[in-house]
């Protein structure tokens, strides 16, 4: 990518100074919550509250102005109003700031003309200067390293995941809904109406970064598609990118307009070029992570013939007919494993076959381990799917599935192809599902799930056949 | 349906006196299990354990034989070796039993000719008396009313939903999963390979009892389908059916076969047909409770105009889509409705059309409701889709997220058209889920297994248009 661009990018998101313009000592005015969440993560470097009005904002010296600051920052984060904004940037570029992030909303997203014209009277005061702009309607940045977040109380992840939203609230849902999977981001860029730096810019800058391992993105419309495009392809099989769109139908393409300025393009033709440069596609933040799971814990597959192994028998139907129905095919065991099996499994009410049926209820200590070892040690078997359960009871019969996931966990360490499980059933099994992620195995609630995610899985590693819909 | 039928049913699902051969003082025998049911439970008729070997189990007098029973009970559980069951149900078949429940596996979907001899020998000795027969290869009948239990541990729910389920281990995680979504049972029969009682006969049983609101089936093999589509076409617009197919791919059909020894026909024709009686067809457990709770909660919509109310933008958006990709519309708000709202939202950064944005973060106390009261009123809008969440933070802000919960439940005492919920982030809300289910809100982790259920309540009672695939 552009050298001058990257060094733009590495100084908004790993800056040594930023000033909040707009922060008080009201702690619930926005420019204060912005000033909050840089101190909740523990940022490092200088930090600068601007506002004529005070002296102090919390516990900072703070400034009158961008113009009278001892230092050119990096970062300038603007939270004033609309009309404040132009002649602000103008005063950020004139003192050399690298990068501005322009919370305030109510510009072309409104769908009035002076939000147009006011979007316009921005782009004209960092015309040939070095000054590039995030947002505006936006959150900003989130970079685990730089110590900067969106929204007060974040909180560094450590993670290797990078995010593009064109929707803050989004980005923010979706940093929290990871956790729970123990997926957790290195940078996130909340970019609204992208007025200069675009989800394009983002995409190059993330995908170029070694340290990044994928990426996830929200985009209601991709503002440069060639280059998104271009650079999502160049990552394919190593970095997988991963887009939930907005404003897919008219209905919710109209909600993008007020909601970021965005202009919907012809659906069909966007998601068949999304497909051809390997973008994973989702419809909702449930199975964006999903997939992010999947890609995350999961080696590399050699092929699509999944093995099913379900300790009660009606799960393992349903789980066979999840993955027929999402383009794997269930392995044919070797001989030999289906004789292992029958060894390892009573007579009656289990089958030895795939998909394995373990039987329902006490399944003798270390035989699910076992099976799941046979049936891994299968040179017709590419990929595993665990289902397990427990009967009904007053508590949910919690030690046979603690039992069951322990299990897994064991076998995960030899284990060498991709395994994903199912637990049922769901919310009384967070804990489970923790455990399980933190093995390193993703978990599902159903098999649908974890069958649409292996195969996202195996179509982006494998650029044949076709992903789920 | 026919009186004998019926009256032989009535006894199997309500009996006053209950044989359990194949109990004994193991308790982890199978035949102990299923005594033990009966008495975790608190089944109050007369309950006699079978066993020549003992003279009490679990503190009741044990007999040695059905023929030296003091009466005919109205159900004989069978727990015994499969070489055993033909001549143990002709023995009760003379002493005038009403049912009897086959637990015992080894039959037919063994795919050896032996277990299919027993079979037909099953059927000699119970041909040509009134003896009819569940099973074989099954847990058997739930009856919360009879006080009948399929597994140990469960528990009468007083609810009003039965269930038909080829594999009893489905209809266990099923009792227990519904549970976290305030859906009980009134009766569950787990029918196994349906040698004699089969899916028509119990879903027209069910179906014509005033008492029943709806019927979930998991069916490998519909072996009446005939009887069973007319069965549920009647019922269409009142009580719906909804049906997990087990065996619709080639790989789930084998693994049906070895399962209940079901013998799959063809999958197309079988749909086709299906939707035509007005069944509605679900891939996994998921999809089939989201229907439930939509069924069970909501009241009849008027139509499939949908307002969508969200506190964060971006998932305002990815509603919008997920509502028209499952076939519903935006409804368009009246002006009225528009100038309400926007007297209620902040100018920017919010939407006062449809898909309503109420911002994110800190919404002024009583605006949700309100929001969602507006909607209601608005005689363009059918269905209500409340989208609630909260940004990021260490703790995942349960203050507000709990007082948008409130919000809505506040709001749905006057709210009269059909509202659902989707919260995020999942699993940190389990509470809040209970919370809105409990006030009659069926809540949802995604907008696109929102919308699914919403267009399956929609279809059900319309007959019109076509349900989600």
């Amino acid at each position: 990518m552009d050298r001058r661009l990257k060094e733009s990018l590495d100084r908004i998101f790993f800056p040594r100074s930023v000033a909040v313009v707009g922060a008080s000592t009201e702690t619930d005015s926005p420019g204060s919550l912005l000033l909050r969440s840089l101190l909740d993560m523990g940022f490092e470097g200088r930090l600068y509250p601007i506002n004529p009005r005070h002296e102090e904002v919390m516990g900072l010296p703070c400034h009158p102005s961008i113009a009278t600051l001892p230092e050119s920052v990096d970062l300038a984060i603007l939270s004033v109003p609309p009309a404040a904004v132009p002649s602000l940037v103008g005063e950020c570029a004139r003192r050399g700031v690298a990068g501005c992030v322009v919370n305030t909303a109510g510009f072309s997203e409104t769908g009035r003309e002076e939000g147009r014209i006011l979007e316009e009277r921005i782009l004209e005061a960092i015309r040939g200067t070095s000054l590039r702009l995030v947002g505006p309607n936006c959150m900003g940045v989130y970079s685990s390293r730089g110590k900067v977040a969106l929204f007060a109380g974040m909180f560094p992840g450590h993670g290797r995941l990078c995010m593009i939203s064109q929707s803050g609230s989004l980005a923010s849902i979706t940093f929290l809904t990871a956790l729970e999977r123990g997926l957790t981001f290195d940078r996130i860029v909340s970019s609204g109406n992208e007025l200069d730096l675009n989800c394009a810019d983002f995409l190059e800058y993330f995908l170029e970064d070694p340290e990044v391992e994928m990426v996830l993105a929200y985009l209601e419309e991709l503002r440069d598609a060639r280059r998104f495009l271009r650079a999502a392809r160049r990552a394919r099989g190593s970095k997988p990118v991963i887009l939930m769109k907005g404003g897919r139908t008219p209905g919710g393409s109209r909600a993008a307009a007020s909601h970021t300025a965005a202009m919907g393009g012809s659906s069909e033709i966007l998601k068949g070029a999304l497909r051809q440069a390997g973008v994973i596609q989702v419809r909702d933040l449930g199975e964006m992570l999903d997939t992010a799971c999947a890609l995350h814990y999961l080696p590399r597959p050699r092929g699509k013939r999944v093995a099913v192994v379900s300790s009660p028998g009606g799960l393992a139907v349903n789980a066979a007919d999840a993955a027929e129905e999402a383009g794997l095919e269930l392995a044919p065991l070797a001989p030999a494993t289906v004789k292992r099996l029958r060894d390892l499994l009573p007579p009656v009410g289990t089958s030895p076959s795939n998909p394995v049926d373990l039987g329902f209820g006490a399944v003798k200590p270390g035989v699910y381990a076992q099976v799941l070892r046979a049936v891994d040690a299968d040179p017709s078997v590419d990929l595993i799917l665990a289902v397990g359960s427990a009967p009904a009871s007053r508590k949910g019969d919690p030690g046979l599935l603690q039992a069951i996931t322990e299990e897994m966990v064991q076998a995960k360490e030899e284990v060498r192809k991709p395994m994903v499980a199912v637990l049922f059933p769901g919310s009384f099994l967070a804990p489970h599902f923790l455990r399980l992620h933190s093995a390193g195995i993703p978990a599902y609630p159903t098999p649908t799930s974890a069958c649409r995610a292996l195969a996202c899985h195996l179509w982006f590693h494998s650029a044949s056949g076709c992903p789920p819909p």
